[in-house]
């Protein structure tokens, strides 16, 4: 007898549930068959509702939240990558707004040797995604099958996809609910989520991109570690190398936002150019994923290699292959142009003098939203050509009547409610500007701190 | 515009699951809001249920108790006995095994003067139901219309009779979702459950019995008080006279346990006679609905009407008209034969010599849902003739070989069953027997504590 018939023929959803609610601590066996049976629908949504929201107010042990993930990682497809001479490494960023760190790392970090098999989300609310800006370079097929996506990923170190149905499945049953029952927010939730579909890539370490501020999902840097430090040790139990970053999100990263935008920023940092944030960030977590990779010994050392294969032209040259590979017109790279390109723009101008003191991140993002360059729900389309480019940045002078952004837009209506949105987003004050928040906060590893 | 329609207007399911979860106080339109949509089959069940668990985990405020209460009533019909010149009131237990006061006091409250408009339930799991133990009589009838129900209440001053589809339809869905989801555990749940059927009686005053001990649903009295406090100021807040006893349930009340058998107990009590704790506990809460009722003016004059009710055979006499104008049998006064009677019956018979120092009493219970004399699920029947008739009690003595209790059955398995239980549940000591526990443990009223 199987250890699955053997859970099967004890197994009662109620049970699990009264032991949940009363706070006590579900065994590997009984978490399996609850996502077991969710997902092949032996169990009614409103058991499992009911569960998820004793979850949310009891909380997890990193036992249950291992045997979680585990459990819904196994509900689907796992990659076997394992023919890959080379180890694969991926970078996970729990979303922000002007986040494009992805485009850059996938062909940097399989420069140096490292195979990064990436599978992506799209953009809802305020945050972008990865599948949009991939999207906005003509041709680019996000859709690729497994055979396509291991050749790709064999051929030119990377290969960047969309989640398909064979992956983790529990996890797509069991988000749709959790939206629709106020049982998103919960650390240990959030955690066998994302865990779950990056652990089915089949990857051998990854790199996690924890946002805290104003523009992240986790508004306090304690919420942000909690959930950084619960995933970095969930991946330890399942054999994986991790490291989590905390990082700003309480403004744009970079200064473009929206889908051709961001591609156009991310040439420009593969060019070596670009804005510093964004640079500095994509260098560190680069380092850490040739760290992780053994493409390096040491996180000094990957930041001078990610810095040689951008100088070196070897990174943007895997980026141009990517493209090319997946079905990508590649000239994009020489000629921005041929992307997705808005029919009028139009400046954000300052309406006082004195220094940027503060953005309201998350209003910056709604307004791409607005412009049609981001979703409100999933079933929305995205228009890639529109979005925002900032002039300054928290810190940064500015007098009266100057630009503090210009909005890219293909509507009216919408370039004005969001022109006024992200001027009442950018706080202006006489003072000179309070030390600066620190790009990367903490960097979290082997369930402890460094840095 | 009215109320109901503004609020639909507004009203989103998820904002009232998120703000309980974050464990803030709902408004009385939010409540009223999700009950009716719930009821209506506006909202899903999934999202009832994540509700329902944020409820046990996160509790209610007084204000939003008497909110689900008040919705809860309004989601059917309120019966309206304004007409009846008496003051309505009825008795309400939260079940035990033996507890079968409802038939003494029914005709004893009657009898003084007070409207005892009474609708009971079924028995589920260890505990018996008053509408099982009426259906007992051959005849009886519980399902009577409205109408009859009111004609056999202004006749004699009392009618019983089980729940219509029309009262509390949303307590019926949310006890269903309730049950299967693990959110049953809750005073307020219960709270509002037990308070909106009873209001749904156009009552003017309750006297609830609060059970606690090894056979009630209420293990600890701290629990039972908390209940019993909430139930009281509940139904204060609703304009309703209220007084809550919280009783003894460590050992079954009174001997005899099983639908015939219970019959012919209440009949020896309205006799003048029967064992002293039931007798005990019926006259004190007979004093209370005549207290309340405006029949009495102290409960001690309560108590002396009470038994005078007894001593004159005008309680015994309600009794046996309410039987009539019900459809029963009113000769099984007179000759309890008539009753459904088991074909067999065995004693239990000591295996020492010493002390009854307890019982555990949900086993009791378990053992009479054995015999089949009451139910594991809503749909089973019950068997009217089998029993238990307890010959002794806590603080008893007793010597090796002498009947514990004796079981009438009409199924030999199970009868060999039972008696194990029976024998197993009942500790002899060799010690004298400590102080026995109080009957009635305590009286809650006007949200405070007298006696």
């Amino acid at each position: 007898m199987s250890r699955t018939e053997s859970s099967a023929q004890t197994f009662r959803a109620i049970d699990v549930i009264r032991k949940k609610r009363d706070g006590c601590e579900l065994s590997r066996v009984e978490i399996e068959s609850l996502v077991n049976a969710y997902t092949n629908g032996d169990i009614p949504d409103y058991q499992v509702s009911a569960w998820l929201m004793a979850v949310v107010l009891r909380g997890m042990t990193r036992g249950e939240t291992a045997a979680l993930t585990d459990a819904m990682l196994h509900s689907g497809e796992v990659l076997d990558l394992s023919a890959l001479r080379a180890r694969k490494v991926d970078k996970h960023s729990t979303g922000g707004v002007g986040d494009k760190t992805s485009l850059v790392l996938a062909p940097l970090a399989a420069a140096a040797g490292v195979a990064v098999p990436m599978i992506s989300g799209r953009g809802l609310g305020h945050t972008g995604g990865t599948l949009d800006k991939l999207e906005s370079i003509p041709g680019f097929n996000v859709n690729l099958s497994v055979e396509d996506f291991r050749r790709v990923l064999e051929t030119c170190g990377c290969a960047m996809i969309g989640q398909t149905a064979q992956i983790a499945p529990a996890d797509r049953k069991l988000y749709a609910l959790r939206d629709v029952t106020g049982t998103v927010e919960s650390p240990y939730l959030i955690c066998a989520s994302i865990m779950s579909k990056k652990l089915a890539e089949g990857i051998d370490a990854l790199v996690l991109d924890v946002k805290t501020g104003s523009g992240a999902f986790m508004k306090s840097e304690k919420d942000a570690a909690f959930l950084a430090e619960l995933m970095v040790e969930t991946g330890e139990r399942m054999g994986k190398k991790m490291v989590a970053l905390i990082t700003d999100m309480d403004q744009p990263l970079g200064n473009m936002i929206g889908n051709s935008l961001e591609v156009v920023e991310c040439v420009e940092v593969l060019r070596g150019g670009g804005p510093e944030d964004l640079r500095e960030l994509c260098h560190e977590l680069a380092a850490w994923m040739l760290l992780l990779g053994g493409a390096s010994t040491s996180i000094t050392e990957g930041r001078q290699k990610s810095a040689d294969l951008v100088s070196s032209g070897r990174a943007l040259e895997t980026f141009r292959r990517m493209i090319e590979l997946q079905g990508g017109d590649p000239k994009v790279i020489d000629d921005p142009k041929r992307l997705p390109q808005a029919q009028r723009s139009v400046p954000v101008k300052s309406e006082s003098t004195g220094f940027i003191s503060s953005m309201q991140c998350e209003q910056i993002g709604t307004a791409c939203v607005i412009l049609g360059g981001g979703r409100e729900r999933k079933e929305d389309s995205v228009d890639p050509a529109v979005g925002i480019v900032l002039h300054k940045k928290v810190g940064d002078p500015v007098t009266q009547g100057e630009p503090l952004a210009t909005i890219y837009y293909n509507g009216d209506d919408r370039a004005s409610r969001a022109a006024q949105l992200i001027g009442d987003s950018i706080a202006i004050l006489e003072a000179t500007p309070a030390a600066k928040r620190p790009l990367i906060h903490r960097v979290i590893q082997n369930s402890g701190e460094k840095n």
